[in-house]
């Protein structure tokens, strides 16, 4: 199950991080990872209509970021937070075995002080 | 410095999350997080053109995920682990901050036992 989300080609991946490369949807994601929100509380810091927001909100929610529960005529949105996960262990793996491999090197070099008789 | 990376309204940001988007681009992060590789190199697991290769490479490059490098007639491609690093701490506080919220919320309720007298 984990490898499949976290395959390169897997079109979850693809919108986490669509979701993610939009200021707006990150200054979100920052708002909702210190709690619930409404939709209209989520749009209060950013110069753009309730339609719009509205619209991140989806994009968010289609991604698995944000969950979404309409409660009375309100709204009320939250991390959910295995997307978030999903999408820091790809990068950390990645990274991961960039520093392993540079530490190899490392390394190598250590073990090869050069052409001494 | 830091700070002003992890900024969620940072362009890099939105450059790093938006090259990450795309599960070719993707495929490419992986295979270079495995060592340097040339462009024709990068491009052999992948149905595409070379012309589709390049652009792809550059819109790594433009992110900061990659550099490259010219080498006579071979560019050759390597990660920046900047970058790399930049979105990983980014969704890793975000994470971290909604595990501490759920954290305190179930100290709160183990804390609060119902209304006994």
């Amino acid at each position: 199950m984990l490898n499949q989300i976290l395959e390169p080609g897997d079109a979850s991946l693809d919108r986490v991080f669509q979701a993610l490369a939009d200021p707006g949807r990150r200054l979100m994601v920052e708002r909702l990872s210190r709690g619930p929100a409404s939709v209209s509380e989520l749009g209060k810091p950013l110069a753009m209509s309730l339609a719009a927001v509205v619209q991140h909100v989806q994009v968010l929610e289609a991604s698995g970021l944000v969950r979404t529960q309409k409660i009375g005529r309100t709204r009320t949105c939250s991390i959910d937070p295995a997307a978030l996960r999903s999408a820091e262990t790809w990068i950390s793996e990645r990274r991961s075995l960039w520093d392993r491999r540079l530490d190899r090197l490392g390394d190598y070099l250590l073990d090869t002080p050069g052409e001494n008789p």
